[in-house]
């Protein structure tokens, strides 16, 4: 499942032909880096993934168009200011952006990407976003992945970046990136910036593929609050510098293995995310195993990770195993309860049935003291699975939302 | 719109026929009501909707089949253990505790409903019921109902009962109910339990449609939290006391007057339990207008009351709309945010790509002071409307659900 690649350190700038950078251009908030830029040496391969909501943000709507071409050079994102619901004005201000940038780096404008995140409905203080790529600009380097992954965090506690390595065609190939979370996310994407840059060889259409392939077990197995952003943004680069043979056959040996550890990557900067979801104090896997279907498995699994009750139930420690059931029951996933087992960890918390009595209890219980454990449920129905990665909902998540624009 | 009704004192012992009492047994806690019963004189007219959970409690699978019959005389309910996920001896208990009910009652045990809420998971302490069902059967009385909503109430802070009087045909009709509802709660009923009577002379066909009519508009259009319990239930008993002709045409002006006052009833029980929703501090009605269709305006109201960005926003009084039109983007409806209005009571927060100032800003502010608010989206595609009652998300649900079971 693994396939052949090892982690490494680093993030956007791990793989051969990119430089970063980050720097703070009070979008928001003084003294704080916001405006992260991600370049390529070369015009590269692009591919990327947007928001399902339909209410898409000014920079996502400037980006599809882009990237439709396969080919990009340079990614702007700021923190801060989310260019969402801002009209034409919104539209015109990404794409200034992209000119300003281009100028400062000495390349065409349509190679240039912009992502925004943060508040919407806030337009877009144009001049200090100006000041801050120019920074950027001069600052690139081939050291800058982590500021840069610094420059898009909003709620997030950490920087997020994972890089992977794997042998191609007898060449070492390189794949890393970088993303921020936290709040508003949810399958089909969410407030999340993903960045991916690959050294490897491949053509646009593979890279396309792969990327949407790694997103479905990835970002889009994610659930952390169940709303969906205006703003996500999901970018692969590829350089080609890594010199292996081009990968354009999806049946090749050369897609499977980058396919694979592309799959890495995506799934290590989902688990990031979930691991700092708003408040959360338990990192939780989510196994829907025996479903009818696997598209029973992904609802169930979802409505467990989405369910408040579910979730204030892991933060307190509680084994309220009545609630995840409950939540498997209303998903739409087919049930039967006289079938279905659930586990925490590996103790039977339900079986068909049985009732847990208060050893069982005690012994989930001391499942959930861990900071990462799963919960299993087994439909017996079929050959159907999901796994989600999401977190638990604490105080935490109320404070920081309740008091987010003031 | 409101028809002809008029609101009066009490609950399910308000129409003429019936009787109720609230007594103390211990299913769960000590010291506190627990079981309830409501008996008519006579079998009556009865008409019941129930969860959509597929993990529907034992007491649920028993009354569906019970109720079909469209004739009942008693309902016994308890709180403190849902009787669910309990398996063929969950059943054995429910249909025992008929049983022992309708013995102490003198009556046929078919004619006896129960209904249970609490934990799930967990056996029905069946001496104690017994005690308790015997204890309430020899203390009904005409001034019982409130004891009675009293004895279900879980996390509820207070009881819930709504009653109202009109005019059928001469002959004065009193309709009154009682709830419990505070977590769980979402369209297709969550755990709530509502037990409504009446003195109106009426046909069981026409009861379970006006009882459906009056669901779709009142208890499927309250969210909480999202979740859907395993033991919803709503059952209505008319005993005809009233002494009105049989209501049994659905074009009559006799049902015209009694739909629209037990959706009275209903709209005013769930209105109470938004208002009592687990730690909520704000009762916000989310009115969605100029939809697409009616089932884009339902879809996009329950995003909106259903995201936790947007409900701790709301208890915040931080005016965050940007919360609420990325609900809306997702929520599948049909949208254009070029064309689309948002307001918080009167003020216009986001006017069709319009950002809201700082003075817009602050009057949201000030709106949002109020313990109750509306906030209504515009969406200019058509006539379709709908209108969800919901609470805000705050500390206090956590406190409450992080620590429910132990």
């Amino acid at each position: 499942m693994n396939g052949k690649w090892i982690q490494v350190e680093g993030g956007v700038t791990a793989a051969k032909g990119f430089r970063a950078a980050g720097v703070a251009a009070q979008i928001k908030y003084a003294g704080r880096k916001d405006v992260a830029l991600i370049m390529a040496d070369r015009p590269s391969v692009a591919a990327a993934v947007y928001t399902s909501n339909q209410v898409a943000a000014a920079p996502v709507r400037v980006d599809r168009e882009r990237t439709a071409t396969g080919i990009a050079q340079a990614i702007l994102a700021n923190s801060g200011c989310a260019n969402a619901c801002t009209g034409e004005r919104g539209i015109q201000d990404a794409l200034s952006s992209a000119r300003f940038t281009a100028e400062a780096l000495g390349i065409d404008e349509k190679l240039v990407l912009v992502c925004s995140t943060g508040v919407i409905g806030m337009l877009m203080p144009l001049d200090r976003l100006e000041q801050g790529a120019k920074e950027a600009a001069r600052t690139l380097s081939r050291d800058g992945g982590n500021d840069a992954a610094r420059a898009i965090m909003t709620t997030d506690t950490v920087s997020k970046e994972f890089a992977v390595q794997v042998e191609i065609d007898g060449k070492m190939v390189t794949i890393g990136g970088m993303s921020k979370g936290a709040g508003m996310i949810e399958p089909n994407m969410a407030t999340m910036l993903a960045f991916v840059t690959t050294d490897a060889a491949i053509s646009a259409k593979m890279l396309d593929r792969a990327l949407r392939e790694a997103t479905a077990v990835s970002f889009n197995s994610l659930v952390v609050d169940g709303d969906r952003s205006t703003n996500d943004t999901l970018i692969a680069l590829a350089s080609g510098e890594a010199g292996n043979a081009e990968i354009c056959d999806a049946e090749s040996e050369g897609y499977r293995l980058f396919a694979d550890a592309l799959r890495g990557v995506c799934v290590g900067l989902a688990k990031m995310m979930a691991k700092d979801g708003e408040g959360a104090s338990k990192f939780v896997t989510v196994r829907v195993i025996g479903a009818a279907t696997e598209a029973d498995a992904k609802c169930a699994a979802r409505a467990v990770a989405k369910s408040p009750l579910v979730k204030t139930s892991w933060a307190g420690m509680d084994p309220n195993w009545g609630r995840v059931i409950a939540a498997v029951g209303y998903s739409g996933a087919e049930v039967d309860d006289q079938r279905a087992q659930i586990f925490y960890g590996d103790v039977c918390a339900y079986d068909a049935g049985k009732v847990a009595g208060a050893e069982t209890l005690a012994a989930m219980k001391e499942r959930m003291r861990a900071a990462e454990f799963t919960v299993t449920v087994d439909l017996h129905l079929g050959d159907g699975e999901a796994e989600i990665y999401t977190c638990d909902l604490t105080h935490g998540y109320i404070t920081i939302n309740a008091d987010y624009t003031t």
